[in-house]
């Protein structure tokens, strides 16, 4: 029997850690040959290189599609999905994949999801039938009705999943890929590196050894004007707590400048004499510094799923993870600087939770791996009722 | 009250006939103003020119939007997409639409539906929750979840939208607006005109006067290269049944070249003496032409929308109206000479059956002008389950 | 010493004859190897598909580029270089030629000449030099400030880019490689097919054995308006002249609509009893074709070209060969039916004149190898004065 | 007489600066309507954002056009050409320009050039014929051939595009626009503005009483791989020299990342305690700055042109101005540290020189205005020899 191609679409640095262990499968399954292609913001420098972490990790690259356009505005959002097109047929015309795999939710996935569903080549959907509160809920459906196998990540989303009509035979709940990723650090006793020797980064160094919050938070798309504003109600929060904290910056997103311009003017009225700010962190490291810390604040979907199975509390911001399926770990707040103060003070206060299995045990990656190789190859579908 | 702007985009010929009665109503509608873009084969010769008869019908264009790229394979249906958003979301930008509204489900309507979802304009979907056997299957759904209003055309369609967890207040059972069109022909008493003379086409010219048939047989995408095999069924069928006959050449899709490669090779071996081929006709003709006929053969969803209203028995060949709701003038068959044939000697001998309104009765235009000046204007939707 | 990939993109039928002879040059050098990418008309259907010949001389082809937007207006003509720029540079990125050839002055071929120069690759450009009456006159010459390596096909082109700026050192008199497929025709003893049967083509099919003439007509962009009623006054004279004529469609250009609808309209009206239509011919064949004719009426460059090598009489008719070079075969007329009647009774009862060789002797394609293969790899250049 | 259009594209921020002077004086012409076009890099923020300029000074923006593809490598150079063609001849076919306006040789202007001349519409070059020793050497007369009014800047550029066989009738030497800008600050007794205050920048902030240095030091494409080396050459000159420095980063290219962080690795490890980095400067301030300083030291075009009118000692590094006409306030020296800085010890010592005529005495602008409304309109030529 002759190896099965499939092509993996990578366009931005979450979505790498989000399949890494997808890749790993496939590379080491005997009767799969992974096409990789990085494409969009993962091949860029100010969004964390996310190819450097890659190539790093020893996966070859097959293509690199280059598709961002420069505005971040709407207009460039959906002309970036155009350009993608335009470029991925391409691809796949040279690659012949016989499988497809696009990964969660991000605009600029719909490019790989109208290129593989047009040229007749299968598309399989990584952590389809999840509920959030932006532009991705739109595109993450879209791309459900698009796509023939659906690798979801949770009870919750297999459910949804089969509502929006797909065949029961093709959706299959394996357990989210990142939470691969994060079963080694249960094992972790204590931080394995020194984060500002490591990743450099801007603003104070805090000492870490009584405790640390790490904060990462988004701009939301449909939100766009307010991005600053909502940003600041944490920066204020956090200047308010003196706690040691580690604040990662947003990836990009139309309304990345207003985020990043709200923290950038903030810290130059304010000292913030106990936080620091890193670009990006390999995942492996994350996830780590993430299981030893008092908790995370922000609007990041690592604080839904891998804090579930590291037991790590989370102050959960605004509507970006609205209705994603939660463990006991989150609190849900506002944007308001009074309402995250008060989580933080109380939520952190009990230290680390039970390891939760709602977003899988750690064995995502060859599940999916083992399914790509074995599903029959079909491109033609009907709505089940 | 401002009036509000209401961009249609046209991409092809019978997705003018389909939405024509909306165009007129929201051109009287006192509170909105028409933003009619004609786009893709709409603007091409060899597709039938959709855009003079848009003209001729006295509408103003805002823009035109030439983006097929030539190919007619798989790859450039992708690509026709990929330039379609490039191209959509400047005319988009200039003109700043309050609601764009999208028809249907051609593969090339997805770049009207990604580019109004990512700049966060509210986006009307016309005909959506149909089910049929081809790539527009998920085209059709991939699109109601990118849009935020849904003017269905059947019950059927209607529950369908709501399983796929759309909002009931945004789900509309309108009635297909093509039926609005059929409504004035149930008046006529016999054709007002001579096609050939009007219409010109190739072939001979069969005396129409003791009753024909009509043909309209389009490729059907995951069928691609059974396309020629697949019309030369129907073409021994009627050559067989030496019953007067006229039939359409196919619209724009990737497969044309198949079907009328077929066709035309066919012609070549064969005197067809009982048949007349036309490339297009105005909609009002062309209803005229089917009440007044013994029948229609061939995969257009005319036969089970228009001519279930009109009371036409259809003989539907294979799997293109797949589970399409239908009414009792229709007959399915597979892509076999003798059951189609068979199938015409039946069907067709017990002349035409009485009106059915599961597409509605003839209002839908007026009714969609009227929500789309009335609904909350809004472009962030959650999933209801 | 590792071979050197030499690039070739052929764009248009017309520019596959006249390279021809440089592909098997390459193939059969032992420091070259040959990277053909065949793009834009070149691959469709209604141009002529110059692709299957190609691969029918038993090329091998590496990418094959779907550039043409559907449109032939003006706008379409920009678009279509845009969007052959996307694509061509992907094309160079995956197969990292050392040198880019491009061949004349088609508009497409800026998207080459463009992609080449702007990511560092040499760029030759064949056929530069000339002078001629529409469009083409502004690429051909900018292209020449694009290439680093020039192969001209005359005296007179030669001295032309010299004066243009550049180094001496790189600009080569080869000849035209289309003169290298004429030269075998001089053997030739009389008609060795028929081209009835083996092209097929419409209307009548006049006896060849006392003479006939081949016209070929091509609409001239700037004058886009008037390609219709150009192309009249020929149809006029010819359809007077009462002699055997094999006439060749157009190729595709801004305009082509009009010639192919004027020389429609003319056919629906006229009985042209000694006229047969054609769509395209193996260059070989085209040649056999011309040289046993009486001579060549319209305004392709063959007349210019091959003609003189081959001592064909030709009627050169408007602007469109305005100043290129020519031999003593040619008289030039306006777009007048008298006069193109008097020059035709005239010019074409001496019969063949003697060869010329003004575009070469027959080896082009062989110097060009040569040189490419021996040339230094350069990028950079200044302009001399 | 109804008013010409006319449309002018500008896609960088020194491009605005080199015409600011022709908007004027278009817009003060009875006879002229303004469509000003901005484009590519000029409306983006980490390259100074020009559109921010523009609109300050007061004219209206007709169309935006975003077509920088992300990636700074020499493909995206090409993929961002290909994209502005997509987008500017949408807008040149809304706007319908009697005449387009391109601005001297950035790689993006020829997508200017190449829809202008495909479409026919008439198009002017304003600083043709001059030479440089970069890519921009090949884009220069590229357009120039496709242009077909030239408004030059030199004596020395007039003869040479009258040497690439343009018509003399439609070449003028009206002088450079940007002197137009330069000419009143030869009225100015001193600097009138606190550039620290004005315009923020980072490091140090040395007094400039008593005289300081100006450094602009741009990115060579096809040295791309060097940039990075060729900054540190001026860094280090300028580290040892402790003269006050005001040093401006570079505008975006292939390459600029090598630039950029070349300044960014040397301000790490050195305190460069004396030099101050600004992003950009509204150009009447910098003309000042320039007036007032002991001299430029870098590569910019600036230091050949406005500082020869103001006379203002210029230390011109490597080949990027190579060739370009020359007053006597310029002396050349190569990437090396020591010639540098003895260039400057020595050519700076004796102060301001005498004003040069070379580019003009300051009316550009206005002449070029009445070229504009006065000249034939044409889109056709032919080269003259």
């Amino acid at each position: 029997m002759s190896k099965r191609n499939i092509a993996v679409v990578i366009t931005a640095r979450p979505s790498y850690s989000r399949v890494k262990s997808v890749l790993t499968a496939i590379e080491a399954h005997p009767n799969l040959r992974l096409q990789l292609i990085v494409a969009a913001s993962a091949l860029l420098d100010r969004y964390g290189s996310a190819v450097n972490y890659i190539e790093q990790d020893g996966f070859n690259i097959d293509a690199r599609v280059f598709n961002v356009l420069e505005g971040e505005n709407l207009t460039a959002a959906a002309k970036t999905t155009g350009i993608g097109i335009l470029e991925l047929s391409t691809v796949f015309d040279n690659l012949s994949p016989d499988i497809v795999v696009t990964v969660a939710d991000r605009f600029e996935t719909m490019a790989t999801a109208i290129c593989a569903s047009y040229m007749n080549i299968p598309l399989a959907h990584i952590q389809g039938g999840e509920v959030t509160g932006n532009i991705d809920e739109k595109v993450r459906h879209a791309i459900t009705k698009l796509a023939d196998y659906h690798f979801v990540a949770s009870e919750d989303a297999e459910k949804r999943v089969l509502k929006l009509g797909e065949d029961a035979g093709m959706v299959f709940n394996t357990g989210c890929p990142s939470i691969d990723l994060a079963a080694p650090v249960l094992q972790s006793k204590g931080l394995s590196f020194n984060p500002y020797k490591k990743y450099g980064g801007v603003g104070a160094q805090p000492a870490l050894e009584n405790g640390y919050i790490v904060v990462m938070q988004h701009p939301v798309t449909h939100e766009y004007a307010l991005s600053r504003k909502q940003v600041e109600a944490s920066l204020q929060a956090i200047n308010h707590l003196k706690i040691p904290t580690l604040w990662f910056w947003p990836n990009v997103d139309a309304g990345a400048d207003g985020t990043s311009t709200g923290i950038r003017a903030f810290r130059e009225h304010h000292a913030l004499e106990h936080v620091h700010f890193f670009k990006n962190m390999e995942s492996s490291d994350f996830l780590e510094l993430l299981y030893h810390s008092k908790g995370l604040v922000g609007n990041s979907s690592v604080g839904i799923r891998e804090c579930a199975f590291l037991g790590v509390p989370v102050i959960n911001i605004g509507t970006r993870q609205h209705r994603r399926q939660q463990g006991g770990n989150v609190v849900d707040v506002t944007y308001d600087k009074e309402a995250i103060k008060a989580a933080v003070e109380n939520h952190f206060q009990n230290g680390r939770l039970n390891s939760s299995d709602i977003y899988g045990i750690g064995d995502a990656g060859k599940s999916i791996a083992a399914l790509l190789s074995s599903l029959p190859l079909r491109f033609h579908k009907t709505i089940v009722y």
